[in-house]
């Protein structure tokens, strides 16, 4: 019997249900309890090419599925039977600890706030997503939820995110910074100036921080606006993929690359690892009550494992008690 | 006797004057006229170590400069004699046509603006930022001239930064997209959605991008707000430059990185090169009287050429009537 049971969205993503029901099997291997959410015959046959199915894999059967050009609220809303959706309940049912995704990010945002609903005095559930650094993983909180935000949802932000980064992340004391144009308080908009005044003097906070901190890993955990943040996460992404991209075509473009290619790969990816995404899963909507994991839509097998690994953390952790009990220790 | 002049601020950034000085006489062995604005014998001094010094220098002594801590505002408005305010005054007097420091950046965007002043029908300068992507050079406006912004500035933006992308960097009726976090008109801030229906139909308008998008050069001009923008160009600097670091590091620190590093050094070279701002030169504020260009306090002696060649150039392209010219046909 396993001790955490996590939801899983078997028909979010591009290539579901093969990756998140491959994703699935690899988790429960290793003792996550799976309610593998979607069409049963689908999923049944997407279960026979992986031999002997571990334990604790359950198929819960929903006839829908939300797609990805929806209009995320109103299809939440209009398909009760859709498997993110059935997914979702499973959590608020209290049959699953966690819920994981790689569907439609906009509507797993909308199906968790509205489904599993808020903690008790949190404003704005956030989008928390962890990131790689040089000093190791950091997460960006609001990475989108909230396009537009008021300082005390950011200060909010900073104690949801401190809990992920110690409970999942495996980061000591993490340390907290507002992303903003300059380094002095006086610099950036109303919003940055207000939240600094928030944040001030609380634990691991220290200061704002610059475009240029972010892979540094100066903050390890990263307060914004949704909208900025997203821009932040997304350019982050692209950025590494485009130099990554264009260096290996320039490694294997020539005689020359070819011979340096062969014996520097290695270190290349060594360097690539540390960058990628599937490493740290996804993202966490945090201040909902239970664990909520969004997957980006490519997300891969190993990357959807370590979503469910991360998710089941979360739930043996007990994130949302933490969430809950920060909370009620902030001013 | 040159065609064009240009002031440069021979004080201002990191390894002044020695690095302002050097650029400064590259740029006048390739024929622009320089009006070197700083401490008279500090500037004979630096420029006794380069052999002949061309025609077409003239130093212009000021007693006083502006410091990188200082309060931008004051600065500006409490020191007449400094070297920044002196070599904006050459442009406003007409004695040049453009003004280059790698100076306090604040303090630049402030005496550009208070004194070169705004073009009839701008309503607020915007900070462009040259960029390189895999299809080229991008321009990024509004890189930090105003945090806080309003839809019609963002349509002033589009139209000046395509001036910008066709005269200096050359761009073929460059593209403009809006930075957002959806690629729908409907996502966004209030900001991105109102600026969107003022583009939609101009010159080169695609739409909406993404964070992801900007490294693919999607769109040539990218509008957004100060906030955004600069949090966008300073994550992106720093993700290469660290990108760049551990790739260096990792084909340094073995024997096996010893060997590739030698064969695969080049080819990262050649990357290293498309990335780097140096070859872009600097920062343009534009919708003021003249050209104003604002360099990286580091920047070295060929971004200092570079960023002085591209000035003059922007003054024989008229970019600031093209500017005016275009704002005056926007609707």
């Amino acid at each position: 019997m396993p001790d955490v049971v996590v939801a899983v969205d078997a028909m979010g993503g591009d290539k579901a249900p093969l990756v998140p029901v491959a994703g699935a099997v690899e988790a429960a291997r290793q003792g996550v309890g799976i309610l593998l959410v979607g069409d049963q015959p689908a999923l049944e046959k997407a279960l026979e090419q992986h031999g002997e199915i571990p334990a604790g894999i359950e198929i819960i059967h929903a006839a829908d599925r939300i797609h990805s050009a929806e209009d995320a609220v109103k299809a939440v809303r209009s398909k009760p039977d859709a498997s993110m959706v059935v997914a979702c309940r499973q959590v608020h049912e209290g049959r699953a600890g966690a819920v994981v995704s790689a569907g439609h990010t906009g509507a797993m945002l909308a199906a968790s706030t509205l489904i599993l609903r808020r903690l008790p005095g949190v404003i704005r559930p956030g989008l928390a997503v962890p990131m790689p650094s040089i000093a190791g993983p950091i997460v960006m909180i609001d990475g989108g939820a909230n396009a537009e935000c008021r300082p005390e949802y950011l200060a909010q932000f900073a104690v949801m995110g401190r809990v992920l980064g110690r409970d999942i992340l495996g980061i000591d004391d993490p340390t907290v910074g507002i992303l903003t144009i300059g380094e002095e308080a006086g610099k950036g908009t109303e919003l940055v100036q207000e939240a600094y005044a928030l944040l001030d003097g609380t634990p691991g906070f220290i200061g704002n921080i610059e475009g240029r901190d972010i892979p540094k890993g100066t903050a390890r955990i990263i307060v914004t606006d949704g909208f900025t943040g997203n821009v932040a996460l997304k350019l982050y992404e692209g950025t590494a993929a485009m130099i990554f991209h264009e260096i290996k075509r320039g490694l294997t473009s020539s005689v020359r690359g070819k011979v340096a290619g062969a014996l520097g790969m290695s270190v290349f990816k060594d360097l690539r690892k540390n960058i990628d995404p599937e490493e740290y899963g996804s993202a966490y909507l945090l201040g909902v009550r239970g664990i909520s994991m969004i997957g980006h839509g490519n997300t891969g097998t190993r990357g959807m494992a370590n979503g469910i690994l991360r998710a089941a953390q979360g739930v043996r952790e007990d994130v949302t008690g933490h969430i809950q009990a920060g909370l009620t220790a902030a001013p």
